[in-house]
């Protein structure tokens, strides 16, 4: 008897019907003698809905509040998903995120788990039931309901799983796997049975979101074994596991692409310590992400300094970087929304030399021009024009041969 | 400095114009240097969408879980009108029914307060916070939670106001009070400016439901003076309090007139002990309220036995009532549903005699026929034609003078 932690996004249960889907899926594990905890997220756009009527009164000042709002859509899915089950001769149960054990920091609409008491969750199992949790949610030391932002049902599940010792944790979405790239720009990519937490990481931060970053991490972090697989067939999905546990030779697994991208230049730096500080420092403190950062050799004691940031950012960026410029005696700025990023990613090019190269050149050889590149020890990647993305995925998946990759 | 109670129903807060009113409403309160706990019931309809939506499942048998889904509304309202004072700059928290203590027994969708453990409350009142409470809703001691059915909200409100020794609590509604009769009915009918605990209780029974008859109860047993005033004007309402503090000349209080009732009679049942038990047993175990009962004089050794029902009820009892008319012996039975029921409540009766025959001389005055008489210390009510119902009560209320009743 395997313990088996099932995850459901808001579009696997948009709908009554889409539920009764999920429950006949819930039932097929409970009825092989599995036991199995599901977590769920609010229906649909039930979130986005709340939020917009909330938006109505004005801004909004406090976060615990939006929380207490926020809590009610997967608490309302949990218990229709118990019902359904229940409806179906399937003993279950829904518990909410304080009653499921679960604790998090004080940091409203973005908390932390600190800590998982599943009592009441081995209580229901023992007792035959089938466990529904309202992921995304949990509860502060002093009993205030949080909420742990965007993706967090991800994280539910995997902490679920963790302090559940559970043998796998299926997320449930509207994808069937991970793919050595968009299928809609690489006609021929090819979903991938299995993938290393840190490729997939890379990925996720690439553009390619499957999978919340965070709930990756802490996969990783706890040894989770995690399978990404599609709640409207019943194919295999893609398992996300250490990475030493498969020797193998594939030294790229994938190519992601995104378009959310705006490169800034700042000019004549003055080569003074202190610099790179003061410019970086100003951004983060309104809240916005740098990418890449690359710093040109220095010439006449002055340097150029460029980044980038997600094109969303910008707007908010610039007057930011204008003031910064000034500040710094930089002579003058740029700015560009025409560019894109391209990356490879792979657990194999930490042993084999000479990926990089490969890469630029496939670029070269359909005649793209990098702006920018950016490694770390298991990806590449490289800022290029927009309009040349979808050639540059498909010559550098091409190059790397993932059409043959083994699924 | 005095503790105030408010609650405010569905319609006061079924939309966030409505929800901005009420935050005007409770920031006035706070703004006299009151402090103020806020009870709230789930926006407009929710409660019956969230129902709906459920049903689309199939039949519901988890009440465990009809309540999980149901809480959400509340927990709703509560977390939209703390932000929308929040936004007034007002300080304001909402908490749900366990983290503001509420504990029931296990009776899911109707269960009843047994304790409350208000340290959180007086926590945020003593750090200046209007504490916004979702009504309807509690837990139990093992931690799931409960709703307190229909009405439930006005039970909170009177709940926390004795707990927390509430100088008043306000029932805001959409009527303006308590009326000597329905105003659609007698247009010169009268606002009460106080009744009894007792008056109140017999005028809800008798169909003129400002309140929830269990929250009056609940307000009797505690001494809880209670205003059932309107949300959406300004004026007093009809305070409910212990009739003993009303010295004063009231003989009748109000009319009250019910469509609502179905009449049931049995024939020539043997007078034989057990009768009685065996017909009302069998109606109550379907589920089905019994009001009035009358059993004639004996003749012949045989007894005709009357009573009445909601007309909601009357399709499932016939069925019942059919069966155990054959079982007991009893000669046929008969049904009509073009009955009402006329009543005259008021605390004032006990020490007047006569009170009954005025009420039967105003009827017969207008050639009314009475089919069926119950009384009770503080109220008569009579089974008269659907078709005359206009007329009676115009007819009572002008019997008693009530229309000089003053405000």
């Amino acid at each position: 008897m395997s313990l088996v932690v099932q995850k459901f996004g808001g579009s696997s249960v948009a709908s009554v019907e889409r539920i009764k889907n999920v429950a006949r899926r819930v039932k097929a594990e409970k009825d092989n003698g599995n036991r199995v905890v599901v977590v769920v997220s609010a229906m649909g756009d039930t979130t986005d809905e709340i939020l917009n009527l909330a938006k109505q009164i004005g801004p909004l000042l406090s976060e615990r509040e939006i929380d207490m709002l926020l809590a009610t859509g997967e608490q309302q899915s949990a218990a229709l998903l118990a019902l359904t089950l229940n409806n179906m001769g399937c003993k279950a149960v829904s518990l909410t995120g304080w009653q499921a054990g679960i604790y998090t920091d004080t940091l409203h609409t973005k908390a932390r788990i600190s800590k998982i008491h599943p009592d009441r969750i081995w209580k229901e199992l023992r007792e035959g039931n089938v466990v529904v949790v309202a992921g995304f949610q949990g509860m502060t030391g002093d009993g205030d309901i949080t909420t742990l932002g965007r993706g967090g049902s991800d994280t539910t599940a995997v902490a679920l799983a963790a302090v559940l010792k559970a043998d796998i944790c299926d997320i449930y979405t509207d994808v069937d796997g991970v793919y050595t790239a968009d299928p809609r720009v690489v006609p021929n990519a090819k979903k991938l049975s299995w993938i290393s937490y840190d490729e997939m990481l890379e990925l996720a931060s690439l553009g390619a979101v499957v999978m919340q970053p965070r709930a990756v991490e802490f996969a990783k972090l706890h040894g989770v074994r995690v399978q990404v697989r599609s709640s409207f067939n019943g194919g295999n999905g893609t398992t996300i596991m250490e990475g030493r546990e498969m020797e193998n030779g594939r030294i790229v697994t994938g190519v992601a692409h995104d378009l959310n991208v705006a490169k800034l230049a700042l000019f004549d730096v003055p080569d003074v310590p202190g610099m790179a500080k003061t410019i970086f420092k100003a951004l983060a403190q309104q809240g916005i992400n740098v990418d890449m950062i690359i710093q040109s050799a220095t010439r006449d004691e002055r340097n150029d300094i460029s980044f980038t940031i997600t094109r969303d950012d910008l707007a908010r960026a610039l007057p930011v970087v204008e003031k910064v410029a000034g500040e710094i005696g930089a002579n003058g700025f740029t700015y560009g929304e025409d560019v894109a990023k391209v990356s490879i990613v792979g657990a194999g090019m930490q042993s084999n030399p000479g990926v990089a190269a490969s890469m630029f050149e496939a670029l070269a050889d359909e005649g793209i021009n990098i702006q920018m590149i950016s490694t770390s020890e298991i990806k590449v990647s490289c800022i290029i024009d927009a309009d040349s993305v979808e050639k540059a995925v498909n010559a550098l998946h091409a190059k790397f041969r993932l059409h043959e990759i083994e699924e």
